[in-house]
């Protein structure tokens, strides 16, 4: 892996920001990689769409903003529509199921991975706070980008006071991803 | 302000890197400003210096890495040393009083602002962990690069469970950072 670009897209307090941060601390400080994490803010995305986006590589980066993603996550149907044209060809896209509807605008040789982690942070969790782990969860299992070890790490450090709850979301969210990947979901 | 730089340096479990979240929020959701927040992460930096960056723009931001900050946040000496090179001409140098000792190595020019932020966090809000929200409050009265509304509203949204610990913080940091504009610290 020399250079993996990963974006992630939603709306305000789906914890987007937190959720790169986490990666990003993960994969630097776990999987010893260099990593570069960034959010843009700007006037046109309030409202609206808003986005992180997560640089990991084995080399030192010399240009922090993702060129062309290997994975976007997309949490909300307005970041699906405004972030998903840059992803790779053969990129991997990684939607909430429930929010995002992907049918009629899906770029070609795109591989979609549907994990419901809304309803699952909700309805399993009992905690629609947890949404974010759900998801790094399944990203990792889906992935493979970053060690389940080192996000399971990072989460304990990042909260301390939530780490039974912050652990079955994350299982369930590898759950999940497992699954989409068997081409069950 | 066409644009606006901002670095902060120090080492881990400081809360650089939410410092540089809360006030790129602020700047963006409450002052209506383009911003670009990174931070980077690499294996030299591990249990050395770590660094976040904000850039606030008027217009929106093509390059998002700092270049020359306006404002340098040193809150240990590692990272003082690592990254006070860069330093614009005529910038501000905001440094934590009782860990950065900064007399032998100043660059020319540069208008330094000592601020007892880790002591007043510890004896005076007794609670460390507000050491970082101390250093924004300082930030923000001596550079008004953000509004300290914005920075109390982002705070309440962020840790709405420590609401009032953290107006305490920032209000010491404000005019600790009051007192060091004019020269009394």
């Amino acid at each position: 892996m020399s250079r993996y670009e990963i974006r992630i897209g939603g709306f305000g307090g789906q914890g987007i920001v937190t959720m790169a941060v986490v990666i990003g601390e993960s994969s630097s400080l776990f999987d010893k990689k260099y990593v570069v994490q960034t959010q843009s803010y700007g006037p046109e995305a309030r409202g609206g769409a808003s986005k992180s986006e997560i640089v990991i590589s084995d080399e030192e980066i010399d240009y922090p903003k993702v060129i062309a993603p290997d994975v976007f996550i997309a949490m909300s149907r307005a970041a699906y529509l405004e972030y998903v044209h840059g992803l790779k060809e053969n990129g991997v896209l990684i939607i909430d199921s429930d929010l995002v509807n992907v049918e009629s605008e899906l770029p070609q040789g795109v591989r979609v991975y549907r994990v419901p982690a809304t309803r699952i942070a909700d309805q399993e969790v009992r905690s629609k706070q947890t949404t974010n782990v759900v998801m790094m969860g399944a990203f990792a299992a889906i992935t493979k980008a970053i060690s389940i070890d080192g996000l399971r790490h990072q989460m304990e450090e990042r909260w301390p006071k939530f780490v039974k709850i912050n652990h079955l979301a994350l299982e369930l969210g590898i759950k999940a991803g497992e699954k989409a990947l068997a081409g069950e979901s």
